[in-house]
This record gives C-alpha cells, sequence and structure tokens, in this order.
C-alpha cells in the first residue's frame, strides 16, 4: 500500500466548507445583481500574466509580495495581485473597441505573499467596479452611489463612507511648498486610524523637517464638526477650486437623494495609493470600525499609463468580499442563504426511485430544492438524522399506499407535524410554506 | 516619461470581454440553480498547493503540465489542474465532519501548461459535482439526471450522455487474461472517435500482443443496435454481475423517467482514468460531436486513497464550461443573456442629476437594469449612440417640462417610437415591455 500523504494546506490559503462557501456565492451573485441593475458588465483576466507586464520595471513594495516564476516556456510569470493592474492591461488592449464611458465589474481572486501573522490572507477575492473614459461628478456621484447600493444588497445598513479629495489635498501641499514630499506625507496621513495624531505628528515633523508644516497638515486632515465648516477650511487652506467645487455638489446631490448621512467628508481620507488624483474614499462598517475599510477607490486620472499613451480617466472601488464576509461571519450575520437542500425526499421502497426522482422534478419546478435520499437500506431514523444534520426544514414521504393513490405526506421537521394524503401540487405549496417558515 | 510596456498576455491565456463574460457567468450562475436544486452545495478550495500534494509520488503524463514553482517561503508549490485532487484532500481533511453522503460541487478555473496549438486553453473553468460516500445506483442514477438537468437549463437539448461500466469491462479483461494490460487497453480504446476501429485493432494488437485478443475487445467495445441486445452481449462476454444488473436497473429508472432516449449504452466508453471502478459515461452534442465529451464522469471506488486510509466511494461528474461555451458561441447559441442595462436614461439637464438617479433606482426596483448617461455635455444624439453601441433597448427623456409634472418620456430605441407623459410607474411598465421585446 502507498504511503499516505498528509492532506495538508498553505499557510494563509483557505478551504470553504459548504455553508461559507454558499454565504460567499450568495454575496457575490447580489453584488453582480446589483452591479448590473446600474449598468455595469462583467469581464474577466487571466490569473496569470508576464512579470513586467504586471510589476512594470522596478516594482516597489508590492514586489515582494508577489507570486512570480518562471514557467515551462521559461517565461518570467506572475500571479496578478489586485485587479486593477489587469484592468489597466485591458483597456490598453480593448479601449478603442470598447463604448466609453466604460463600467466594468471584476469579481475575482488576487494573491499576495503576505505575513499571515496580522490575520491576512495570501489568496483573496475582490470585486472592483470602474467607469472609464469620463472625468466629472456624474461619474464620482454614481460610484458612490453603487458602493451604497452593494452594501444594501448585502444586507448591510449600518456602514459608512468617508470621502475627500487627493486633488485638493495635493493643492495645499503645494501651496506649503511640501510636493516633494507627498508619497511620504500621503503614507503618514495613511496611518491615523492606527497611530493617533501624535503620532502622525512626529512622523511629519520628521518627514518635512517641520514642526509648523506638521501641525497644518494635522489641521488640514482634522475634520470640522460639520460638512461646510469641513469644506470651507479645505477652501481656507488650500483654495477654492474645480475640487472643491465638486465636493459640494456631489454633495447637493446626495442631500437631495436623502443619502448624506451615509458619507462623510472627512480630510484623513487620502488613500495612500499614487494614482488617484480626485474623490478618494474608505467603507467603514459602523460597528466594527477596527476592521478597517471594506471598500476603497477613487478617481484617477491616467489608468493605463504604463501600457498605452491613450489617455484613461475613471472612477472606482474595490470591496474586500472575503474580509467583509469574515467579519460578518464573525459577528453572526451571515445566515441569511437558504437551506440546501430545502426537501428531503425519503426513501422507503426502492422500487419507488424512479418515481421519487419524478416528485423531485415537481418541486424543482415549484422553486424548492431537494434532494431524495440516495441509500435504500438505511432506516426511517438514519434519513431524518440527516435532514437534521444538513438542517433540512421539510421532509416528502411516500410508501405504497401513498403511491397507490398519488399522494404524499408533508412532514415539518421542526415541528415534526405531518400532513398526509396530500395530491402533489399540495404538497408542493405545502412544502414551501414549511420552508419559508424555517428562513 | 516611462517607457510603453506592450500590454501583452500568455499564450494560452485569455481576456474575455463583457459579452463573453456575461455569457459564462450567466451560464455558471444557472448551472448553480441547478445544483442547488438538487440538493448540491458548493466548496471552494485554494489555487496553489504543495507540490506533493497535488501530484503525489511520481506522477505521470499531467506533471509536465503543472505550473510548478518554488514560493517566498522556499516551499515546493503547485497550481492546481483539475477539482479532483483538491477534492479528494479536502474529504481526507473534512469529510468526517461532514453529513455523508455529502453532494458538492465546485465551478473554478484550473490550469494546465497544455500545447496551445490544438486549440486547447491553458486557463480553463470546470463544473464538478459528486455524491460520495456511497456506492449503490441511486446516487449513480441521481448523477446522470443532474447531467440532464444541467444541459437543460443552459437551454442545451441537442446532447446525449453515452455510458458504460468500467467494472463489466475490468470483469472481462480478467477472463482474457487481459488484466495487466488495462492501463493500454484503456488508453487505446479512448482513441475510438479519433482513429476509428481500424487504427484501434492494429493498436490493440501491439499491446496484447495477439489479433485473438485485439478482435474479441473490439467486439466487447461495439455497441450493439439497441439496449438489450448491447446488455446481453456484455454479459455474454463479461458474465452476468452486479455491474450489467445495475446498467438494467438504472435504465430502467430512465425509462420510467420518460429520458432513456438521451442515455446510450456504449460499451466503447472506458474513460482513461485509473480510479473510475464503475458507471462511465461521457456527454455529446449532437450536432457538434467533433468536440468530444463536454461533461465526463463515472463512479470511484477510493477518492481519497492517497490521503487517508477512510475510504470514500463515490460518483460525479465535470463539465468543462470553457469549452462548452467556446462551442456554443461558435455555433451563435449564446445569445440568451438579458441587455445591461436595459434602459439609458438620458442626461438633458445636469441639474436634475440627483433626478436621474432616483428614476434609475425607481426602474431597478421594478426589476430593470439601467443607468444614468454619465456625460451631461454631450447632445443628445451622441447619448443614442452610446446606447445603440451598447444595445441598450430602451431610454427614458426627462427634461425641465417633465421634471414640472413628474412625468417622463420612454423611447424604445429600435422602433423610435416615443411615449410620453407617463408617471414613473407607467413608465416602468412600459421601459419592461420595450425590453421584454427586444430580448
Amino acid at each position: 500500500m502507498a504511503e499516505i500523504i498528509e492532506p495538508r494546506r498553505l499557510k494563509g490559503f483557505r478551504d470553504f466548507l459548504p455553508q461559507e462557501e454558499l454565504s460567499r456565492r450568495t454575496a457575490v451573485a447580489e453584488l453582480e445583481t446589483a452591479l448590473r441593475m446600474h449598468g455595469f458588465v462583467p469581464i474577466d483576466t487571466p490569473i496569470l500574466e508576464y512579470a513586467d507586464v504586471l510589476l512594470g520595471k522596478g516594482g516597489g513594495d508590492t514586489d515582494k509580495q508577489v507570486y512570480r516564476f518562471t514557467d515551462h516556456g521559461d517565461r518570467d510569470v506572475a500571479m496578478r495581485f489586485d485587479l486593477t493592474v489587469p484592468f489597466a492591461r485591458y483597456m490598453a488592449a480593448y479601449g478603442r473597441e470598447l463604448p466609453l464611458p466604460f463600467k466594468r465589474y471584476h469579481i475575482a481572486k488576487v494573491w499576495r505573499g503576505e505575513n499571515t501573522q496580522r490575520g491576512r490572507y495570501r489568496e483573496f477575492m475582490q470585486c472592483d467596479f470602474d467607469i472609464v473614459g469620463i472625468d466629472n461628478e456624474t461619474a464620482d456621484l454614481e460610484i458612490l452611489l453603487l458602493i451604497n447600493a452593494c452594501f444594501q444588497v448585502l444586507g448591510i445598513e449600518n456602514m459608512g463612507v468617508e470621502y475627500s479629495h487627493r486633488g485638493v489635498f495635493n493643492a495645499f501641499l503645494e501651496k506649503r511648498d511640501l510636493a516633494g514630499k507627498t508619497a511620504d506625507v500621503l503614507r503618514t496621513v495613511d496611518k491615523l486610524a492606527k497611530i493617533g495624531s501624535q503620532g502622525v505628528r512626529e512622523l511629519l515633523v520628521n518627514a518635512c523637517g517641520s514642526t509648523d508644516a506638521a501641525d497644518e497638515i494635522l489641521a488640514f486632515i482634522t475634520k470640522e464638526d460639520d460638512f461646510d465648516a469641513t469644506v470651507a477650511k479645505l477652501e481656507s487652506l488650500a483654495g477654492r477650486s474645480e475640487g472643491t467645487e465638486r465636493i459640494r455638489r456631489i454633495r447637493d446631490h446626495l442631500q437631495s437623494l436623502g443619502l448624506s448621512d451615509r458619507f462623510t467628508l472627512n480630510p484623513a481620507i487620502t488613500r495612500g495609493l499614487d494614482y488617484y488624483t480626485g474623490l478618494v474614499y474608505e467603507t467603514f462598517l459602523t460597528e466594527m470600525e477596527e476592521l478597517g475599510s471594506v471598500c476603497s477607490g477613487g478617481r484617477y486620472n491616467d489608468l493605463a499609463s504604463l501600457y498605452t499613451k491613450d489617455q484613461y480617466a475613471g472612477v472606482g472601488a474595490s470591496i474586500g468580499i472575503d474580509r467583509l464576509m469574515t467579519a460578518l461571519s464573525e459577528s453572526g450575520e451571515t445566515g441569511r442563504t437558504p437551506p440546501v437542500p430545502a426537501v428531503l425526499i425519503m426513501m422507503l421502497d426502492k422500487n419507488l426511485t424512479a418515481h421519487y426522482h419524478s416528485i423531485a422534478a415537481r418541486l424543482r419546478d415549484a422553486g424548492l430544492s431537494c434532494e431524495v435520499y440516495p441509500d435504500p437500506d438505511k432506516k426511517l431514523g438514519a434519513q431524518f438524522k440527516f435532514a437534521e444534520k444538513k438542517g433540512i426544514p421539510a421532509a416528502v414521504i411516500c410508501g405504497e399506499d401513498e403511491y397507490s393513490t398519488q399522494t404524499v405526506i408533508v412532514k415539518d421537521l421542526r415541528t415534526r407535524e405531518s400532513f398526509e394524503d396530500l395530491a402533489l401540487e399540495q404538497a408542493a405549496g405545502k412544502a414551501a410554506e414549511i420552508v419559508e417558515g424555517a428562513s
């Protein structure tokens, strides 16, 4: 006999048990519905790409985390680490044949060899959506509305989007002769939630070499009491601009739509990434702030500059599906998936196997998921236990007597109540009632 | 300015344009519905595994095609090349806590560095479903019924499943003292469709070293005029057995269910893989036989023997989704996806932006996907062109006049007919009518 290999799994990678995967796939399906309802269409790209295409020249921090290797054909390849870079390549390749503005979504896995000790996974699923080929407030607004719609469709009401404007922040740094320090400043400000304003101040003093500059930056990123005061402060520090105008108009639209309490102007939101140029935002779950942002994004003015001279301005956001699902499951908020199956057709007499399957087909036509218990050698007791273990709420029983009268018995497996002498149409209705009551 | 990187893609890997991806995701959603309706639940596993776990010791033909490399942590890892091996590891890890018989499905991508010249892709999506933890005719039947249901839900009526029994074939080889040649014989018989019976005969003569043996094998794998004659021949050559009994009983059930014309007993179906032990099958599209099997599977008696001493007998099948989609698209049979979006809300006056979004929300509540045209600087003509390019069937128009009376105009973009003075509820109904008529 061959030696047994231990069925071990790589650190940072997960198996999904049925209930977890059902929750995740249900969430993905709900997100897809919301996205398509808003006119967004799906795309897909390979998980493997040429390493130089994925990483550009040089690379930076991400590189160390990228799964990169030489394939059979001696090609230097890498697994995608986000959905933005492949999308940039995609737009460079197909942008001229796509109808602009182009609204796409992409729900797929990405891989990063991150330190797993911080509870991070190395394989995780993201949902990205963008409007590309336009730069205006309408598109900005639409992404914000869509973020709201996505969380609504997931049943998450306790959320808030915090936004600011990177162009306004840049203008402020320019004014203060700090444009050369932008990268350092952004990286530091991004740590505000983690290390607090005193910590940020110290780092800013180091980065800018001046306590005055540090204090001014701190003043800039501090939220005032309300929207008007905050935007007025931004204008006093950075000057009035198309950026602050756009912030005001978007706020007006959100107010007209009765949604302004979900969206807060917070100048501390800057997003670490270089490529943002306009509105930027992060999304927090009100009762799980410590989780960090579960949906971030913003406006950029040149998506695909690595691959083409065609300029694609756009705006978009990304939902960290796996992080969100983990948080929801830990807080017990993912239980909305319907039971699979909803009905068990008991196996009383194996000569009736075909009949059981035609009953099953009838129930499925009525929208009920069901299965025929597959082992004719098991007693009813074992079959009921099986149903209980799987959380199946209803059973259909049909022995010789019922077969001869073309009826069945429907049983509510929680209350143990039985309903006899039901014709098949009645049985479907009764089972649906039981399933409805159970979920 | 940085040098432009050519946005090239790896050979054998594909990008999916929106319409293709919409078709694929629609097909996947339809398959999932069918699978859950039959009581199958989804699982997921990582795409990367330890190479020894994925490949066992030694390996065989598959090895050369596997994407395998050393990761940052100096681990020997590989990308999955099918969904069966990860499932075997999964059952070894969780089999004792799952309710048996366990019905799972897994829809995911796999990777093989195959020769792309034969029109094969290196990244492709599969849909696997299995019933594990039981060995009987009911489970065998259920997988056959489910194959049929999957193709039905995809709208494919022109299909047929050809099946046989590997245990019966093995018994026959045993009887003829050819058990030692099983692997060679299976590999050869599998080529029947490709090289014809004369070609197979020559190879069999080589493999078995005898023309008599070759002719007997050829006789065995040749289909007779009808089921009864074929099964009688199998019994005369291999002996009557639990295997031939099961073939007969399953055929009875299929007949009772009125499905026997979709399922043909064909002893030439043997499946090349070692691990099958019972019923085996392949599925062909009636008008595209040359495509080969689009859904294959069968019964195995020990799924996870590489990883555990626990024995998991099971039965299952695998649909090659990407191959199927490519074939359908080439034959023009994938056009059933609804238009996304179905309705364009025209941008006449940017001061009405919020109003347009509230109209959009109302239409979505009525089940219509829609988008607000995002560029207030574009004339109506350009907006209509945009709708045409995207195949949007209906438009909603609302200028100052309509806004003041809280009405809209709905326009059928194919017939160019306009419907004026509609209240929003009426507008949703009219738009739905237009969309319905267009699809």
